[in-house]
């Protein structure tokens, strides 16, 4: 299936910001149609046609063919774009191969990955001669419904399309599944002086050929400042795993996201993020076997809270690979190696010279690794992630991931009391590991 | 699709040896009908119908209604067994319908997992009036070559069958998809005297629809004591994994294939097996802790040995589980770990009292579970197993999977250089992860 992309308005509203097309926003490290076209990248969507109005050049030599972002891109221009949008979305009547389907996306509305490929699966259940509308009727959610082009619903058909609509029950989220009946309907409406991309769904809705699909994750319609900003925020948002730990949900990601929002404006790739990690934790480790035990517990929550940056920059910037996986889930285990092993140096040969340290150490490195040992033959074995926060049930507040243990260590170091952080760590780790073991009998 | 099994000679070359009808003829725990029908589940077929003649009986009392296999079993009783195969096979006709193909198998044949699969999937290959023929042209691999039925093919189809052909290319496995064509020939053939499978098929072979599907995998006729032996020798065989490390291809398999041969007749479950490999682990390492090293030794390795036997009776007997797999992949580095403290407990306590023991036992510890936890994440990244063997290339001779840590923890027992084997353990380990690391660059 192609995507194509309506990319010829003026943009009035964010230009005073940015100084560039609306398209060519820069968002969280990418511009608002490079987002969108490595989002249905991701979709399986290899071949885009733009169809560019007011700054035709500057979006043609910023996106080019489209091999830096590994797809096909063709052009089409609209003189006339200051007509209005339906006269944009018509224009791709050149290139449209007959019986085609084919997505028909504003390229500056944002959406959820989950979003797009939900819609993108719901294709199939047109009829040739039908439209699909994405649809929004959570309107409590919906933002800025006063700019948005309302939709009077009856079950899952549009009756009726329009910005003014008084009685509505959901919203057009400006992304559509079209056939040649969309283009039919907009020549019609063209040639009677209705201009907009409404103008061209209403006459199809009106012979009940609009179908609609309701979305359930987000999606944002970029236009002002504001909806730049809430934009960001909902992206940002959506990168939080469901894979993660207590803390790491309720506490790590609070920071690692904005510090993901600073650094996705720079060229720092995940893997860089990776290894500043683990540099963190080695240094964390030195503090300890030192005596720096504050510096020490510091270290080792910041390195916890970079670790989740390194993922929340790959996804939100589509540079997700498997050896950036592999790399981070190595160095991980690396970093609490060290980190145990600079403490135990500390109390053992600096202090007690006891047997029972060796046996609190030999019991917490054995068990770090379970957790991940457990985790990822579970993903081996049934194809799907572990999540800790679903499955663990109660025990999901044992400090035994990773963001766990590192969180007690943090506190160990603040109130110099790593012996028993090192303890809890250990008795938390094979707790863990037994407690799921048995309820895997359940789960596998 | 539904599968019907030949069931109603008289089996007399096996008789004298077993005492019982040759279908329920045990062979490594399961008997012949029980692993074909366990092999075809595997392969997702769920319906059988059973052709008994001789020992009727026996047969259905012992296989019930497929309840206890997970599987539906219907009867067919054919009193004219004596006449010939082709006599009972054509009493399918009777539960036979329109449009159908059926799996027909011999039920004395054993057949190897990835054959009877790939066979299954070629069905739809074949034309309402024809069948489908598994062959084996790989005449230098045929047991007992004399007492097959013999193919002249063309290409991809048979033009003659017969036990006494003189000129012939490959030989009839004793398994089948047929449809509807096949039992027309056989009701041509009983009605002029031909009561064999081989008649019917000769008729399709005659007008060009006994299409041949060439196997690959080993099949054996158990027709004999001496059948017998090599077919339980060709399933232990396939029970070696791919994933198997080097010792554990090269060593351990010929003394753990042994075992299961034996412990295949009891009532042993996998996870029992899982256990007493530990807990002979956990008796090594306390050898090692006591001194009683060359004891130890033998026993890491023996649970080495055994700790292979689990998954072999599991696929042997068809118990493999998730949870199975859990049970030892957890137990496995429980064991690691108890070993190499045994070791450092004599070494460090007993001995020399030096903190470069307690290094080197840490970095034991520390590398010991990358091996499975790189393993692992692989599994989980790309959906397939790690292969050490293919994937590690010269490094696969690195003692770094468990079978390998074992082995060199055995001689280290044995020639009482413990130290060493920890040192060697630790440093290859270590040295195994940094390498897959570096590897894994290319292959995920």
């Amino acid at each position: 299936m192609r995507a194509v992309f309506l990319a010829a308005g003026e943009g009035k509203r964010l230009r005073p910001y940015f100084n560039r097309p609306k398209p060519l926003v820069p968002l969280l490290g990418l511009s608002l149609i490079e987002r969108n076209i490595l989002s249905l990248r991701e979709c399986g969507i290899k071949e885009f046609v733009v169809i560019t109005g007011c700054y035709a050049d500057a979006i043609e030599e910023y996106l080019g063919n489209g091999d830096k972002l590994g797809v096909e891109i063709k052009y089409l221009h609209n003189e006339r774009w200051a007509l209005g949008n339906g006269v944009t979305a018509y224009t791709f009547h050149q290139e449209y191969r007959p019986g085609e389907k084919f997505i028909l996306m504003m390229s500056d509305h944002i959406f959820g990955l989950d979003l797009l490929k939900n819609f993108i699966a719901a294709a199939q259940k047109i009829k040739e001669d039908e439209i699909l509308i994405a649809a929004d009727r959570r309107l409590e959610k919906v933002y800025d419904l006063d700019e948005c082009t309302k939709i009077k619903a009856e079950r899952d058909y549009a009756l009726k399309l329009g910005k003014k609509l008084g009685d509505f029950n959901a919203v057009d989220c400006g992304l559509f599944i079209a056939t040649g009946a969309l283009l039919d309907a907009l020549s019609q409406a063209i040639s009677r002086g209705d201009y907009t991309l409404t103008d061209g769904v209403n006459i199809l809705a009106g012979s009940g050929r609009a179908k609609l699909h309701f979305v359930n994750d987000f999606w944002v319609d970029v236009d002002d400042q504001a909806g730049y900003r809430h934009c960001e925020k909902m992206l940002l948002q959506s990168l939080v795993p469901a894979k993660d730990g207590f803390i790491s949900h309720h506490l790590n990601r609070r920071f690692s996201l904005r510090i993901t929002r600073y650094l996705a404006r720079t060229g720092i790739t995940p893997n860089q993020v990776t290894v500043i990690s683990f540099l963190i934790a080695v240094a964390a480790a030195f503090c300890f076997a030192l005596g720096k035990n504050i510096c020490g517990g510091l270290l080792a929550q910041l390195s916890s809270i970079i670790d989740g940056v390194d993922g929340e920059i790959a996804r939100l910037k589509f540079q997700k690979s498997n050896y950036g996986g592999f790399i981070d889930s190595i160095l991980d285990r690396y970093a609490d190696f060290l980190i145990v092993i600079g403490i135990t140096y500390a109390w053992y040969t600096v202090k007690t010279n006891s047997p029972v340290v060796l046996m609190v150490a030999a019991a917490a490195l054995t068990g770090m690794p379970m957790s991940m040992l457990f985790k990822e033959k579970y993903h081996a074995l049934t194809g799907k992630p572990f999540l800790p926060e679903q499955y663990d049930g109660i025990f999901r507040y044992l400090p035994a991931n990773r963001d766990g243990r590192l969180f007690v260590i943090m506190w160990g170091g603040i109130f110099n009391l790593l012996p028993a952080a090192l303890v809890i760590l250990a008795v938390a780790a094979h707790c863990q590991t037994f407690i799921r073991l048995y309820q895997a009998r359940r789960m596998v």
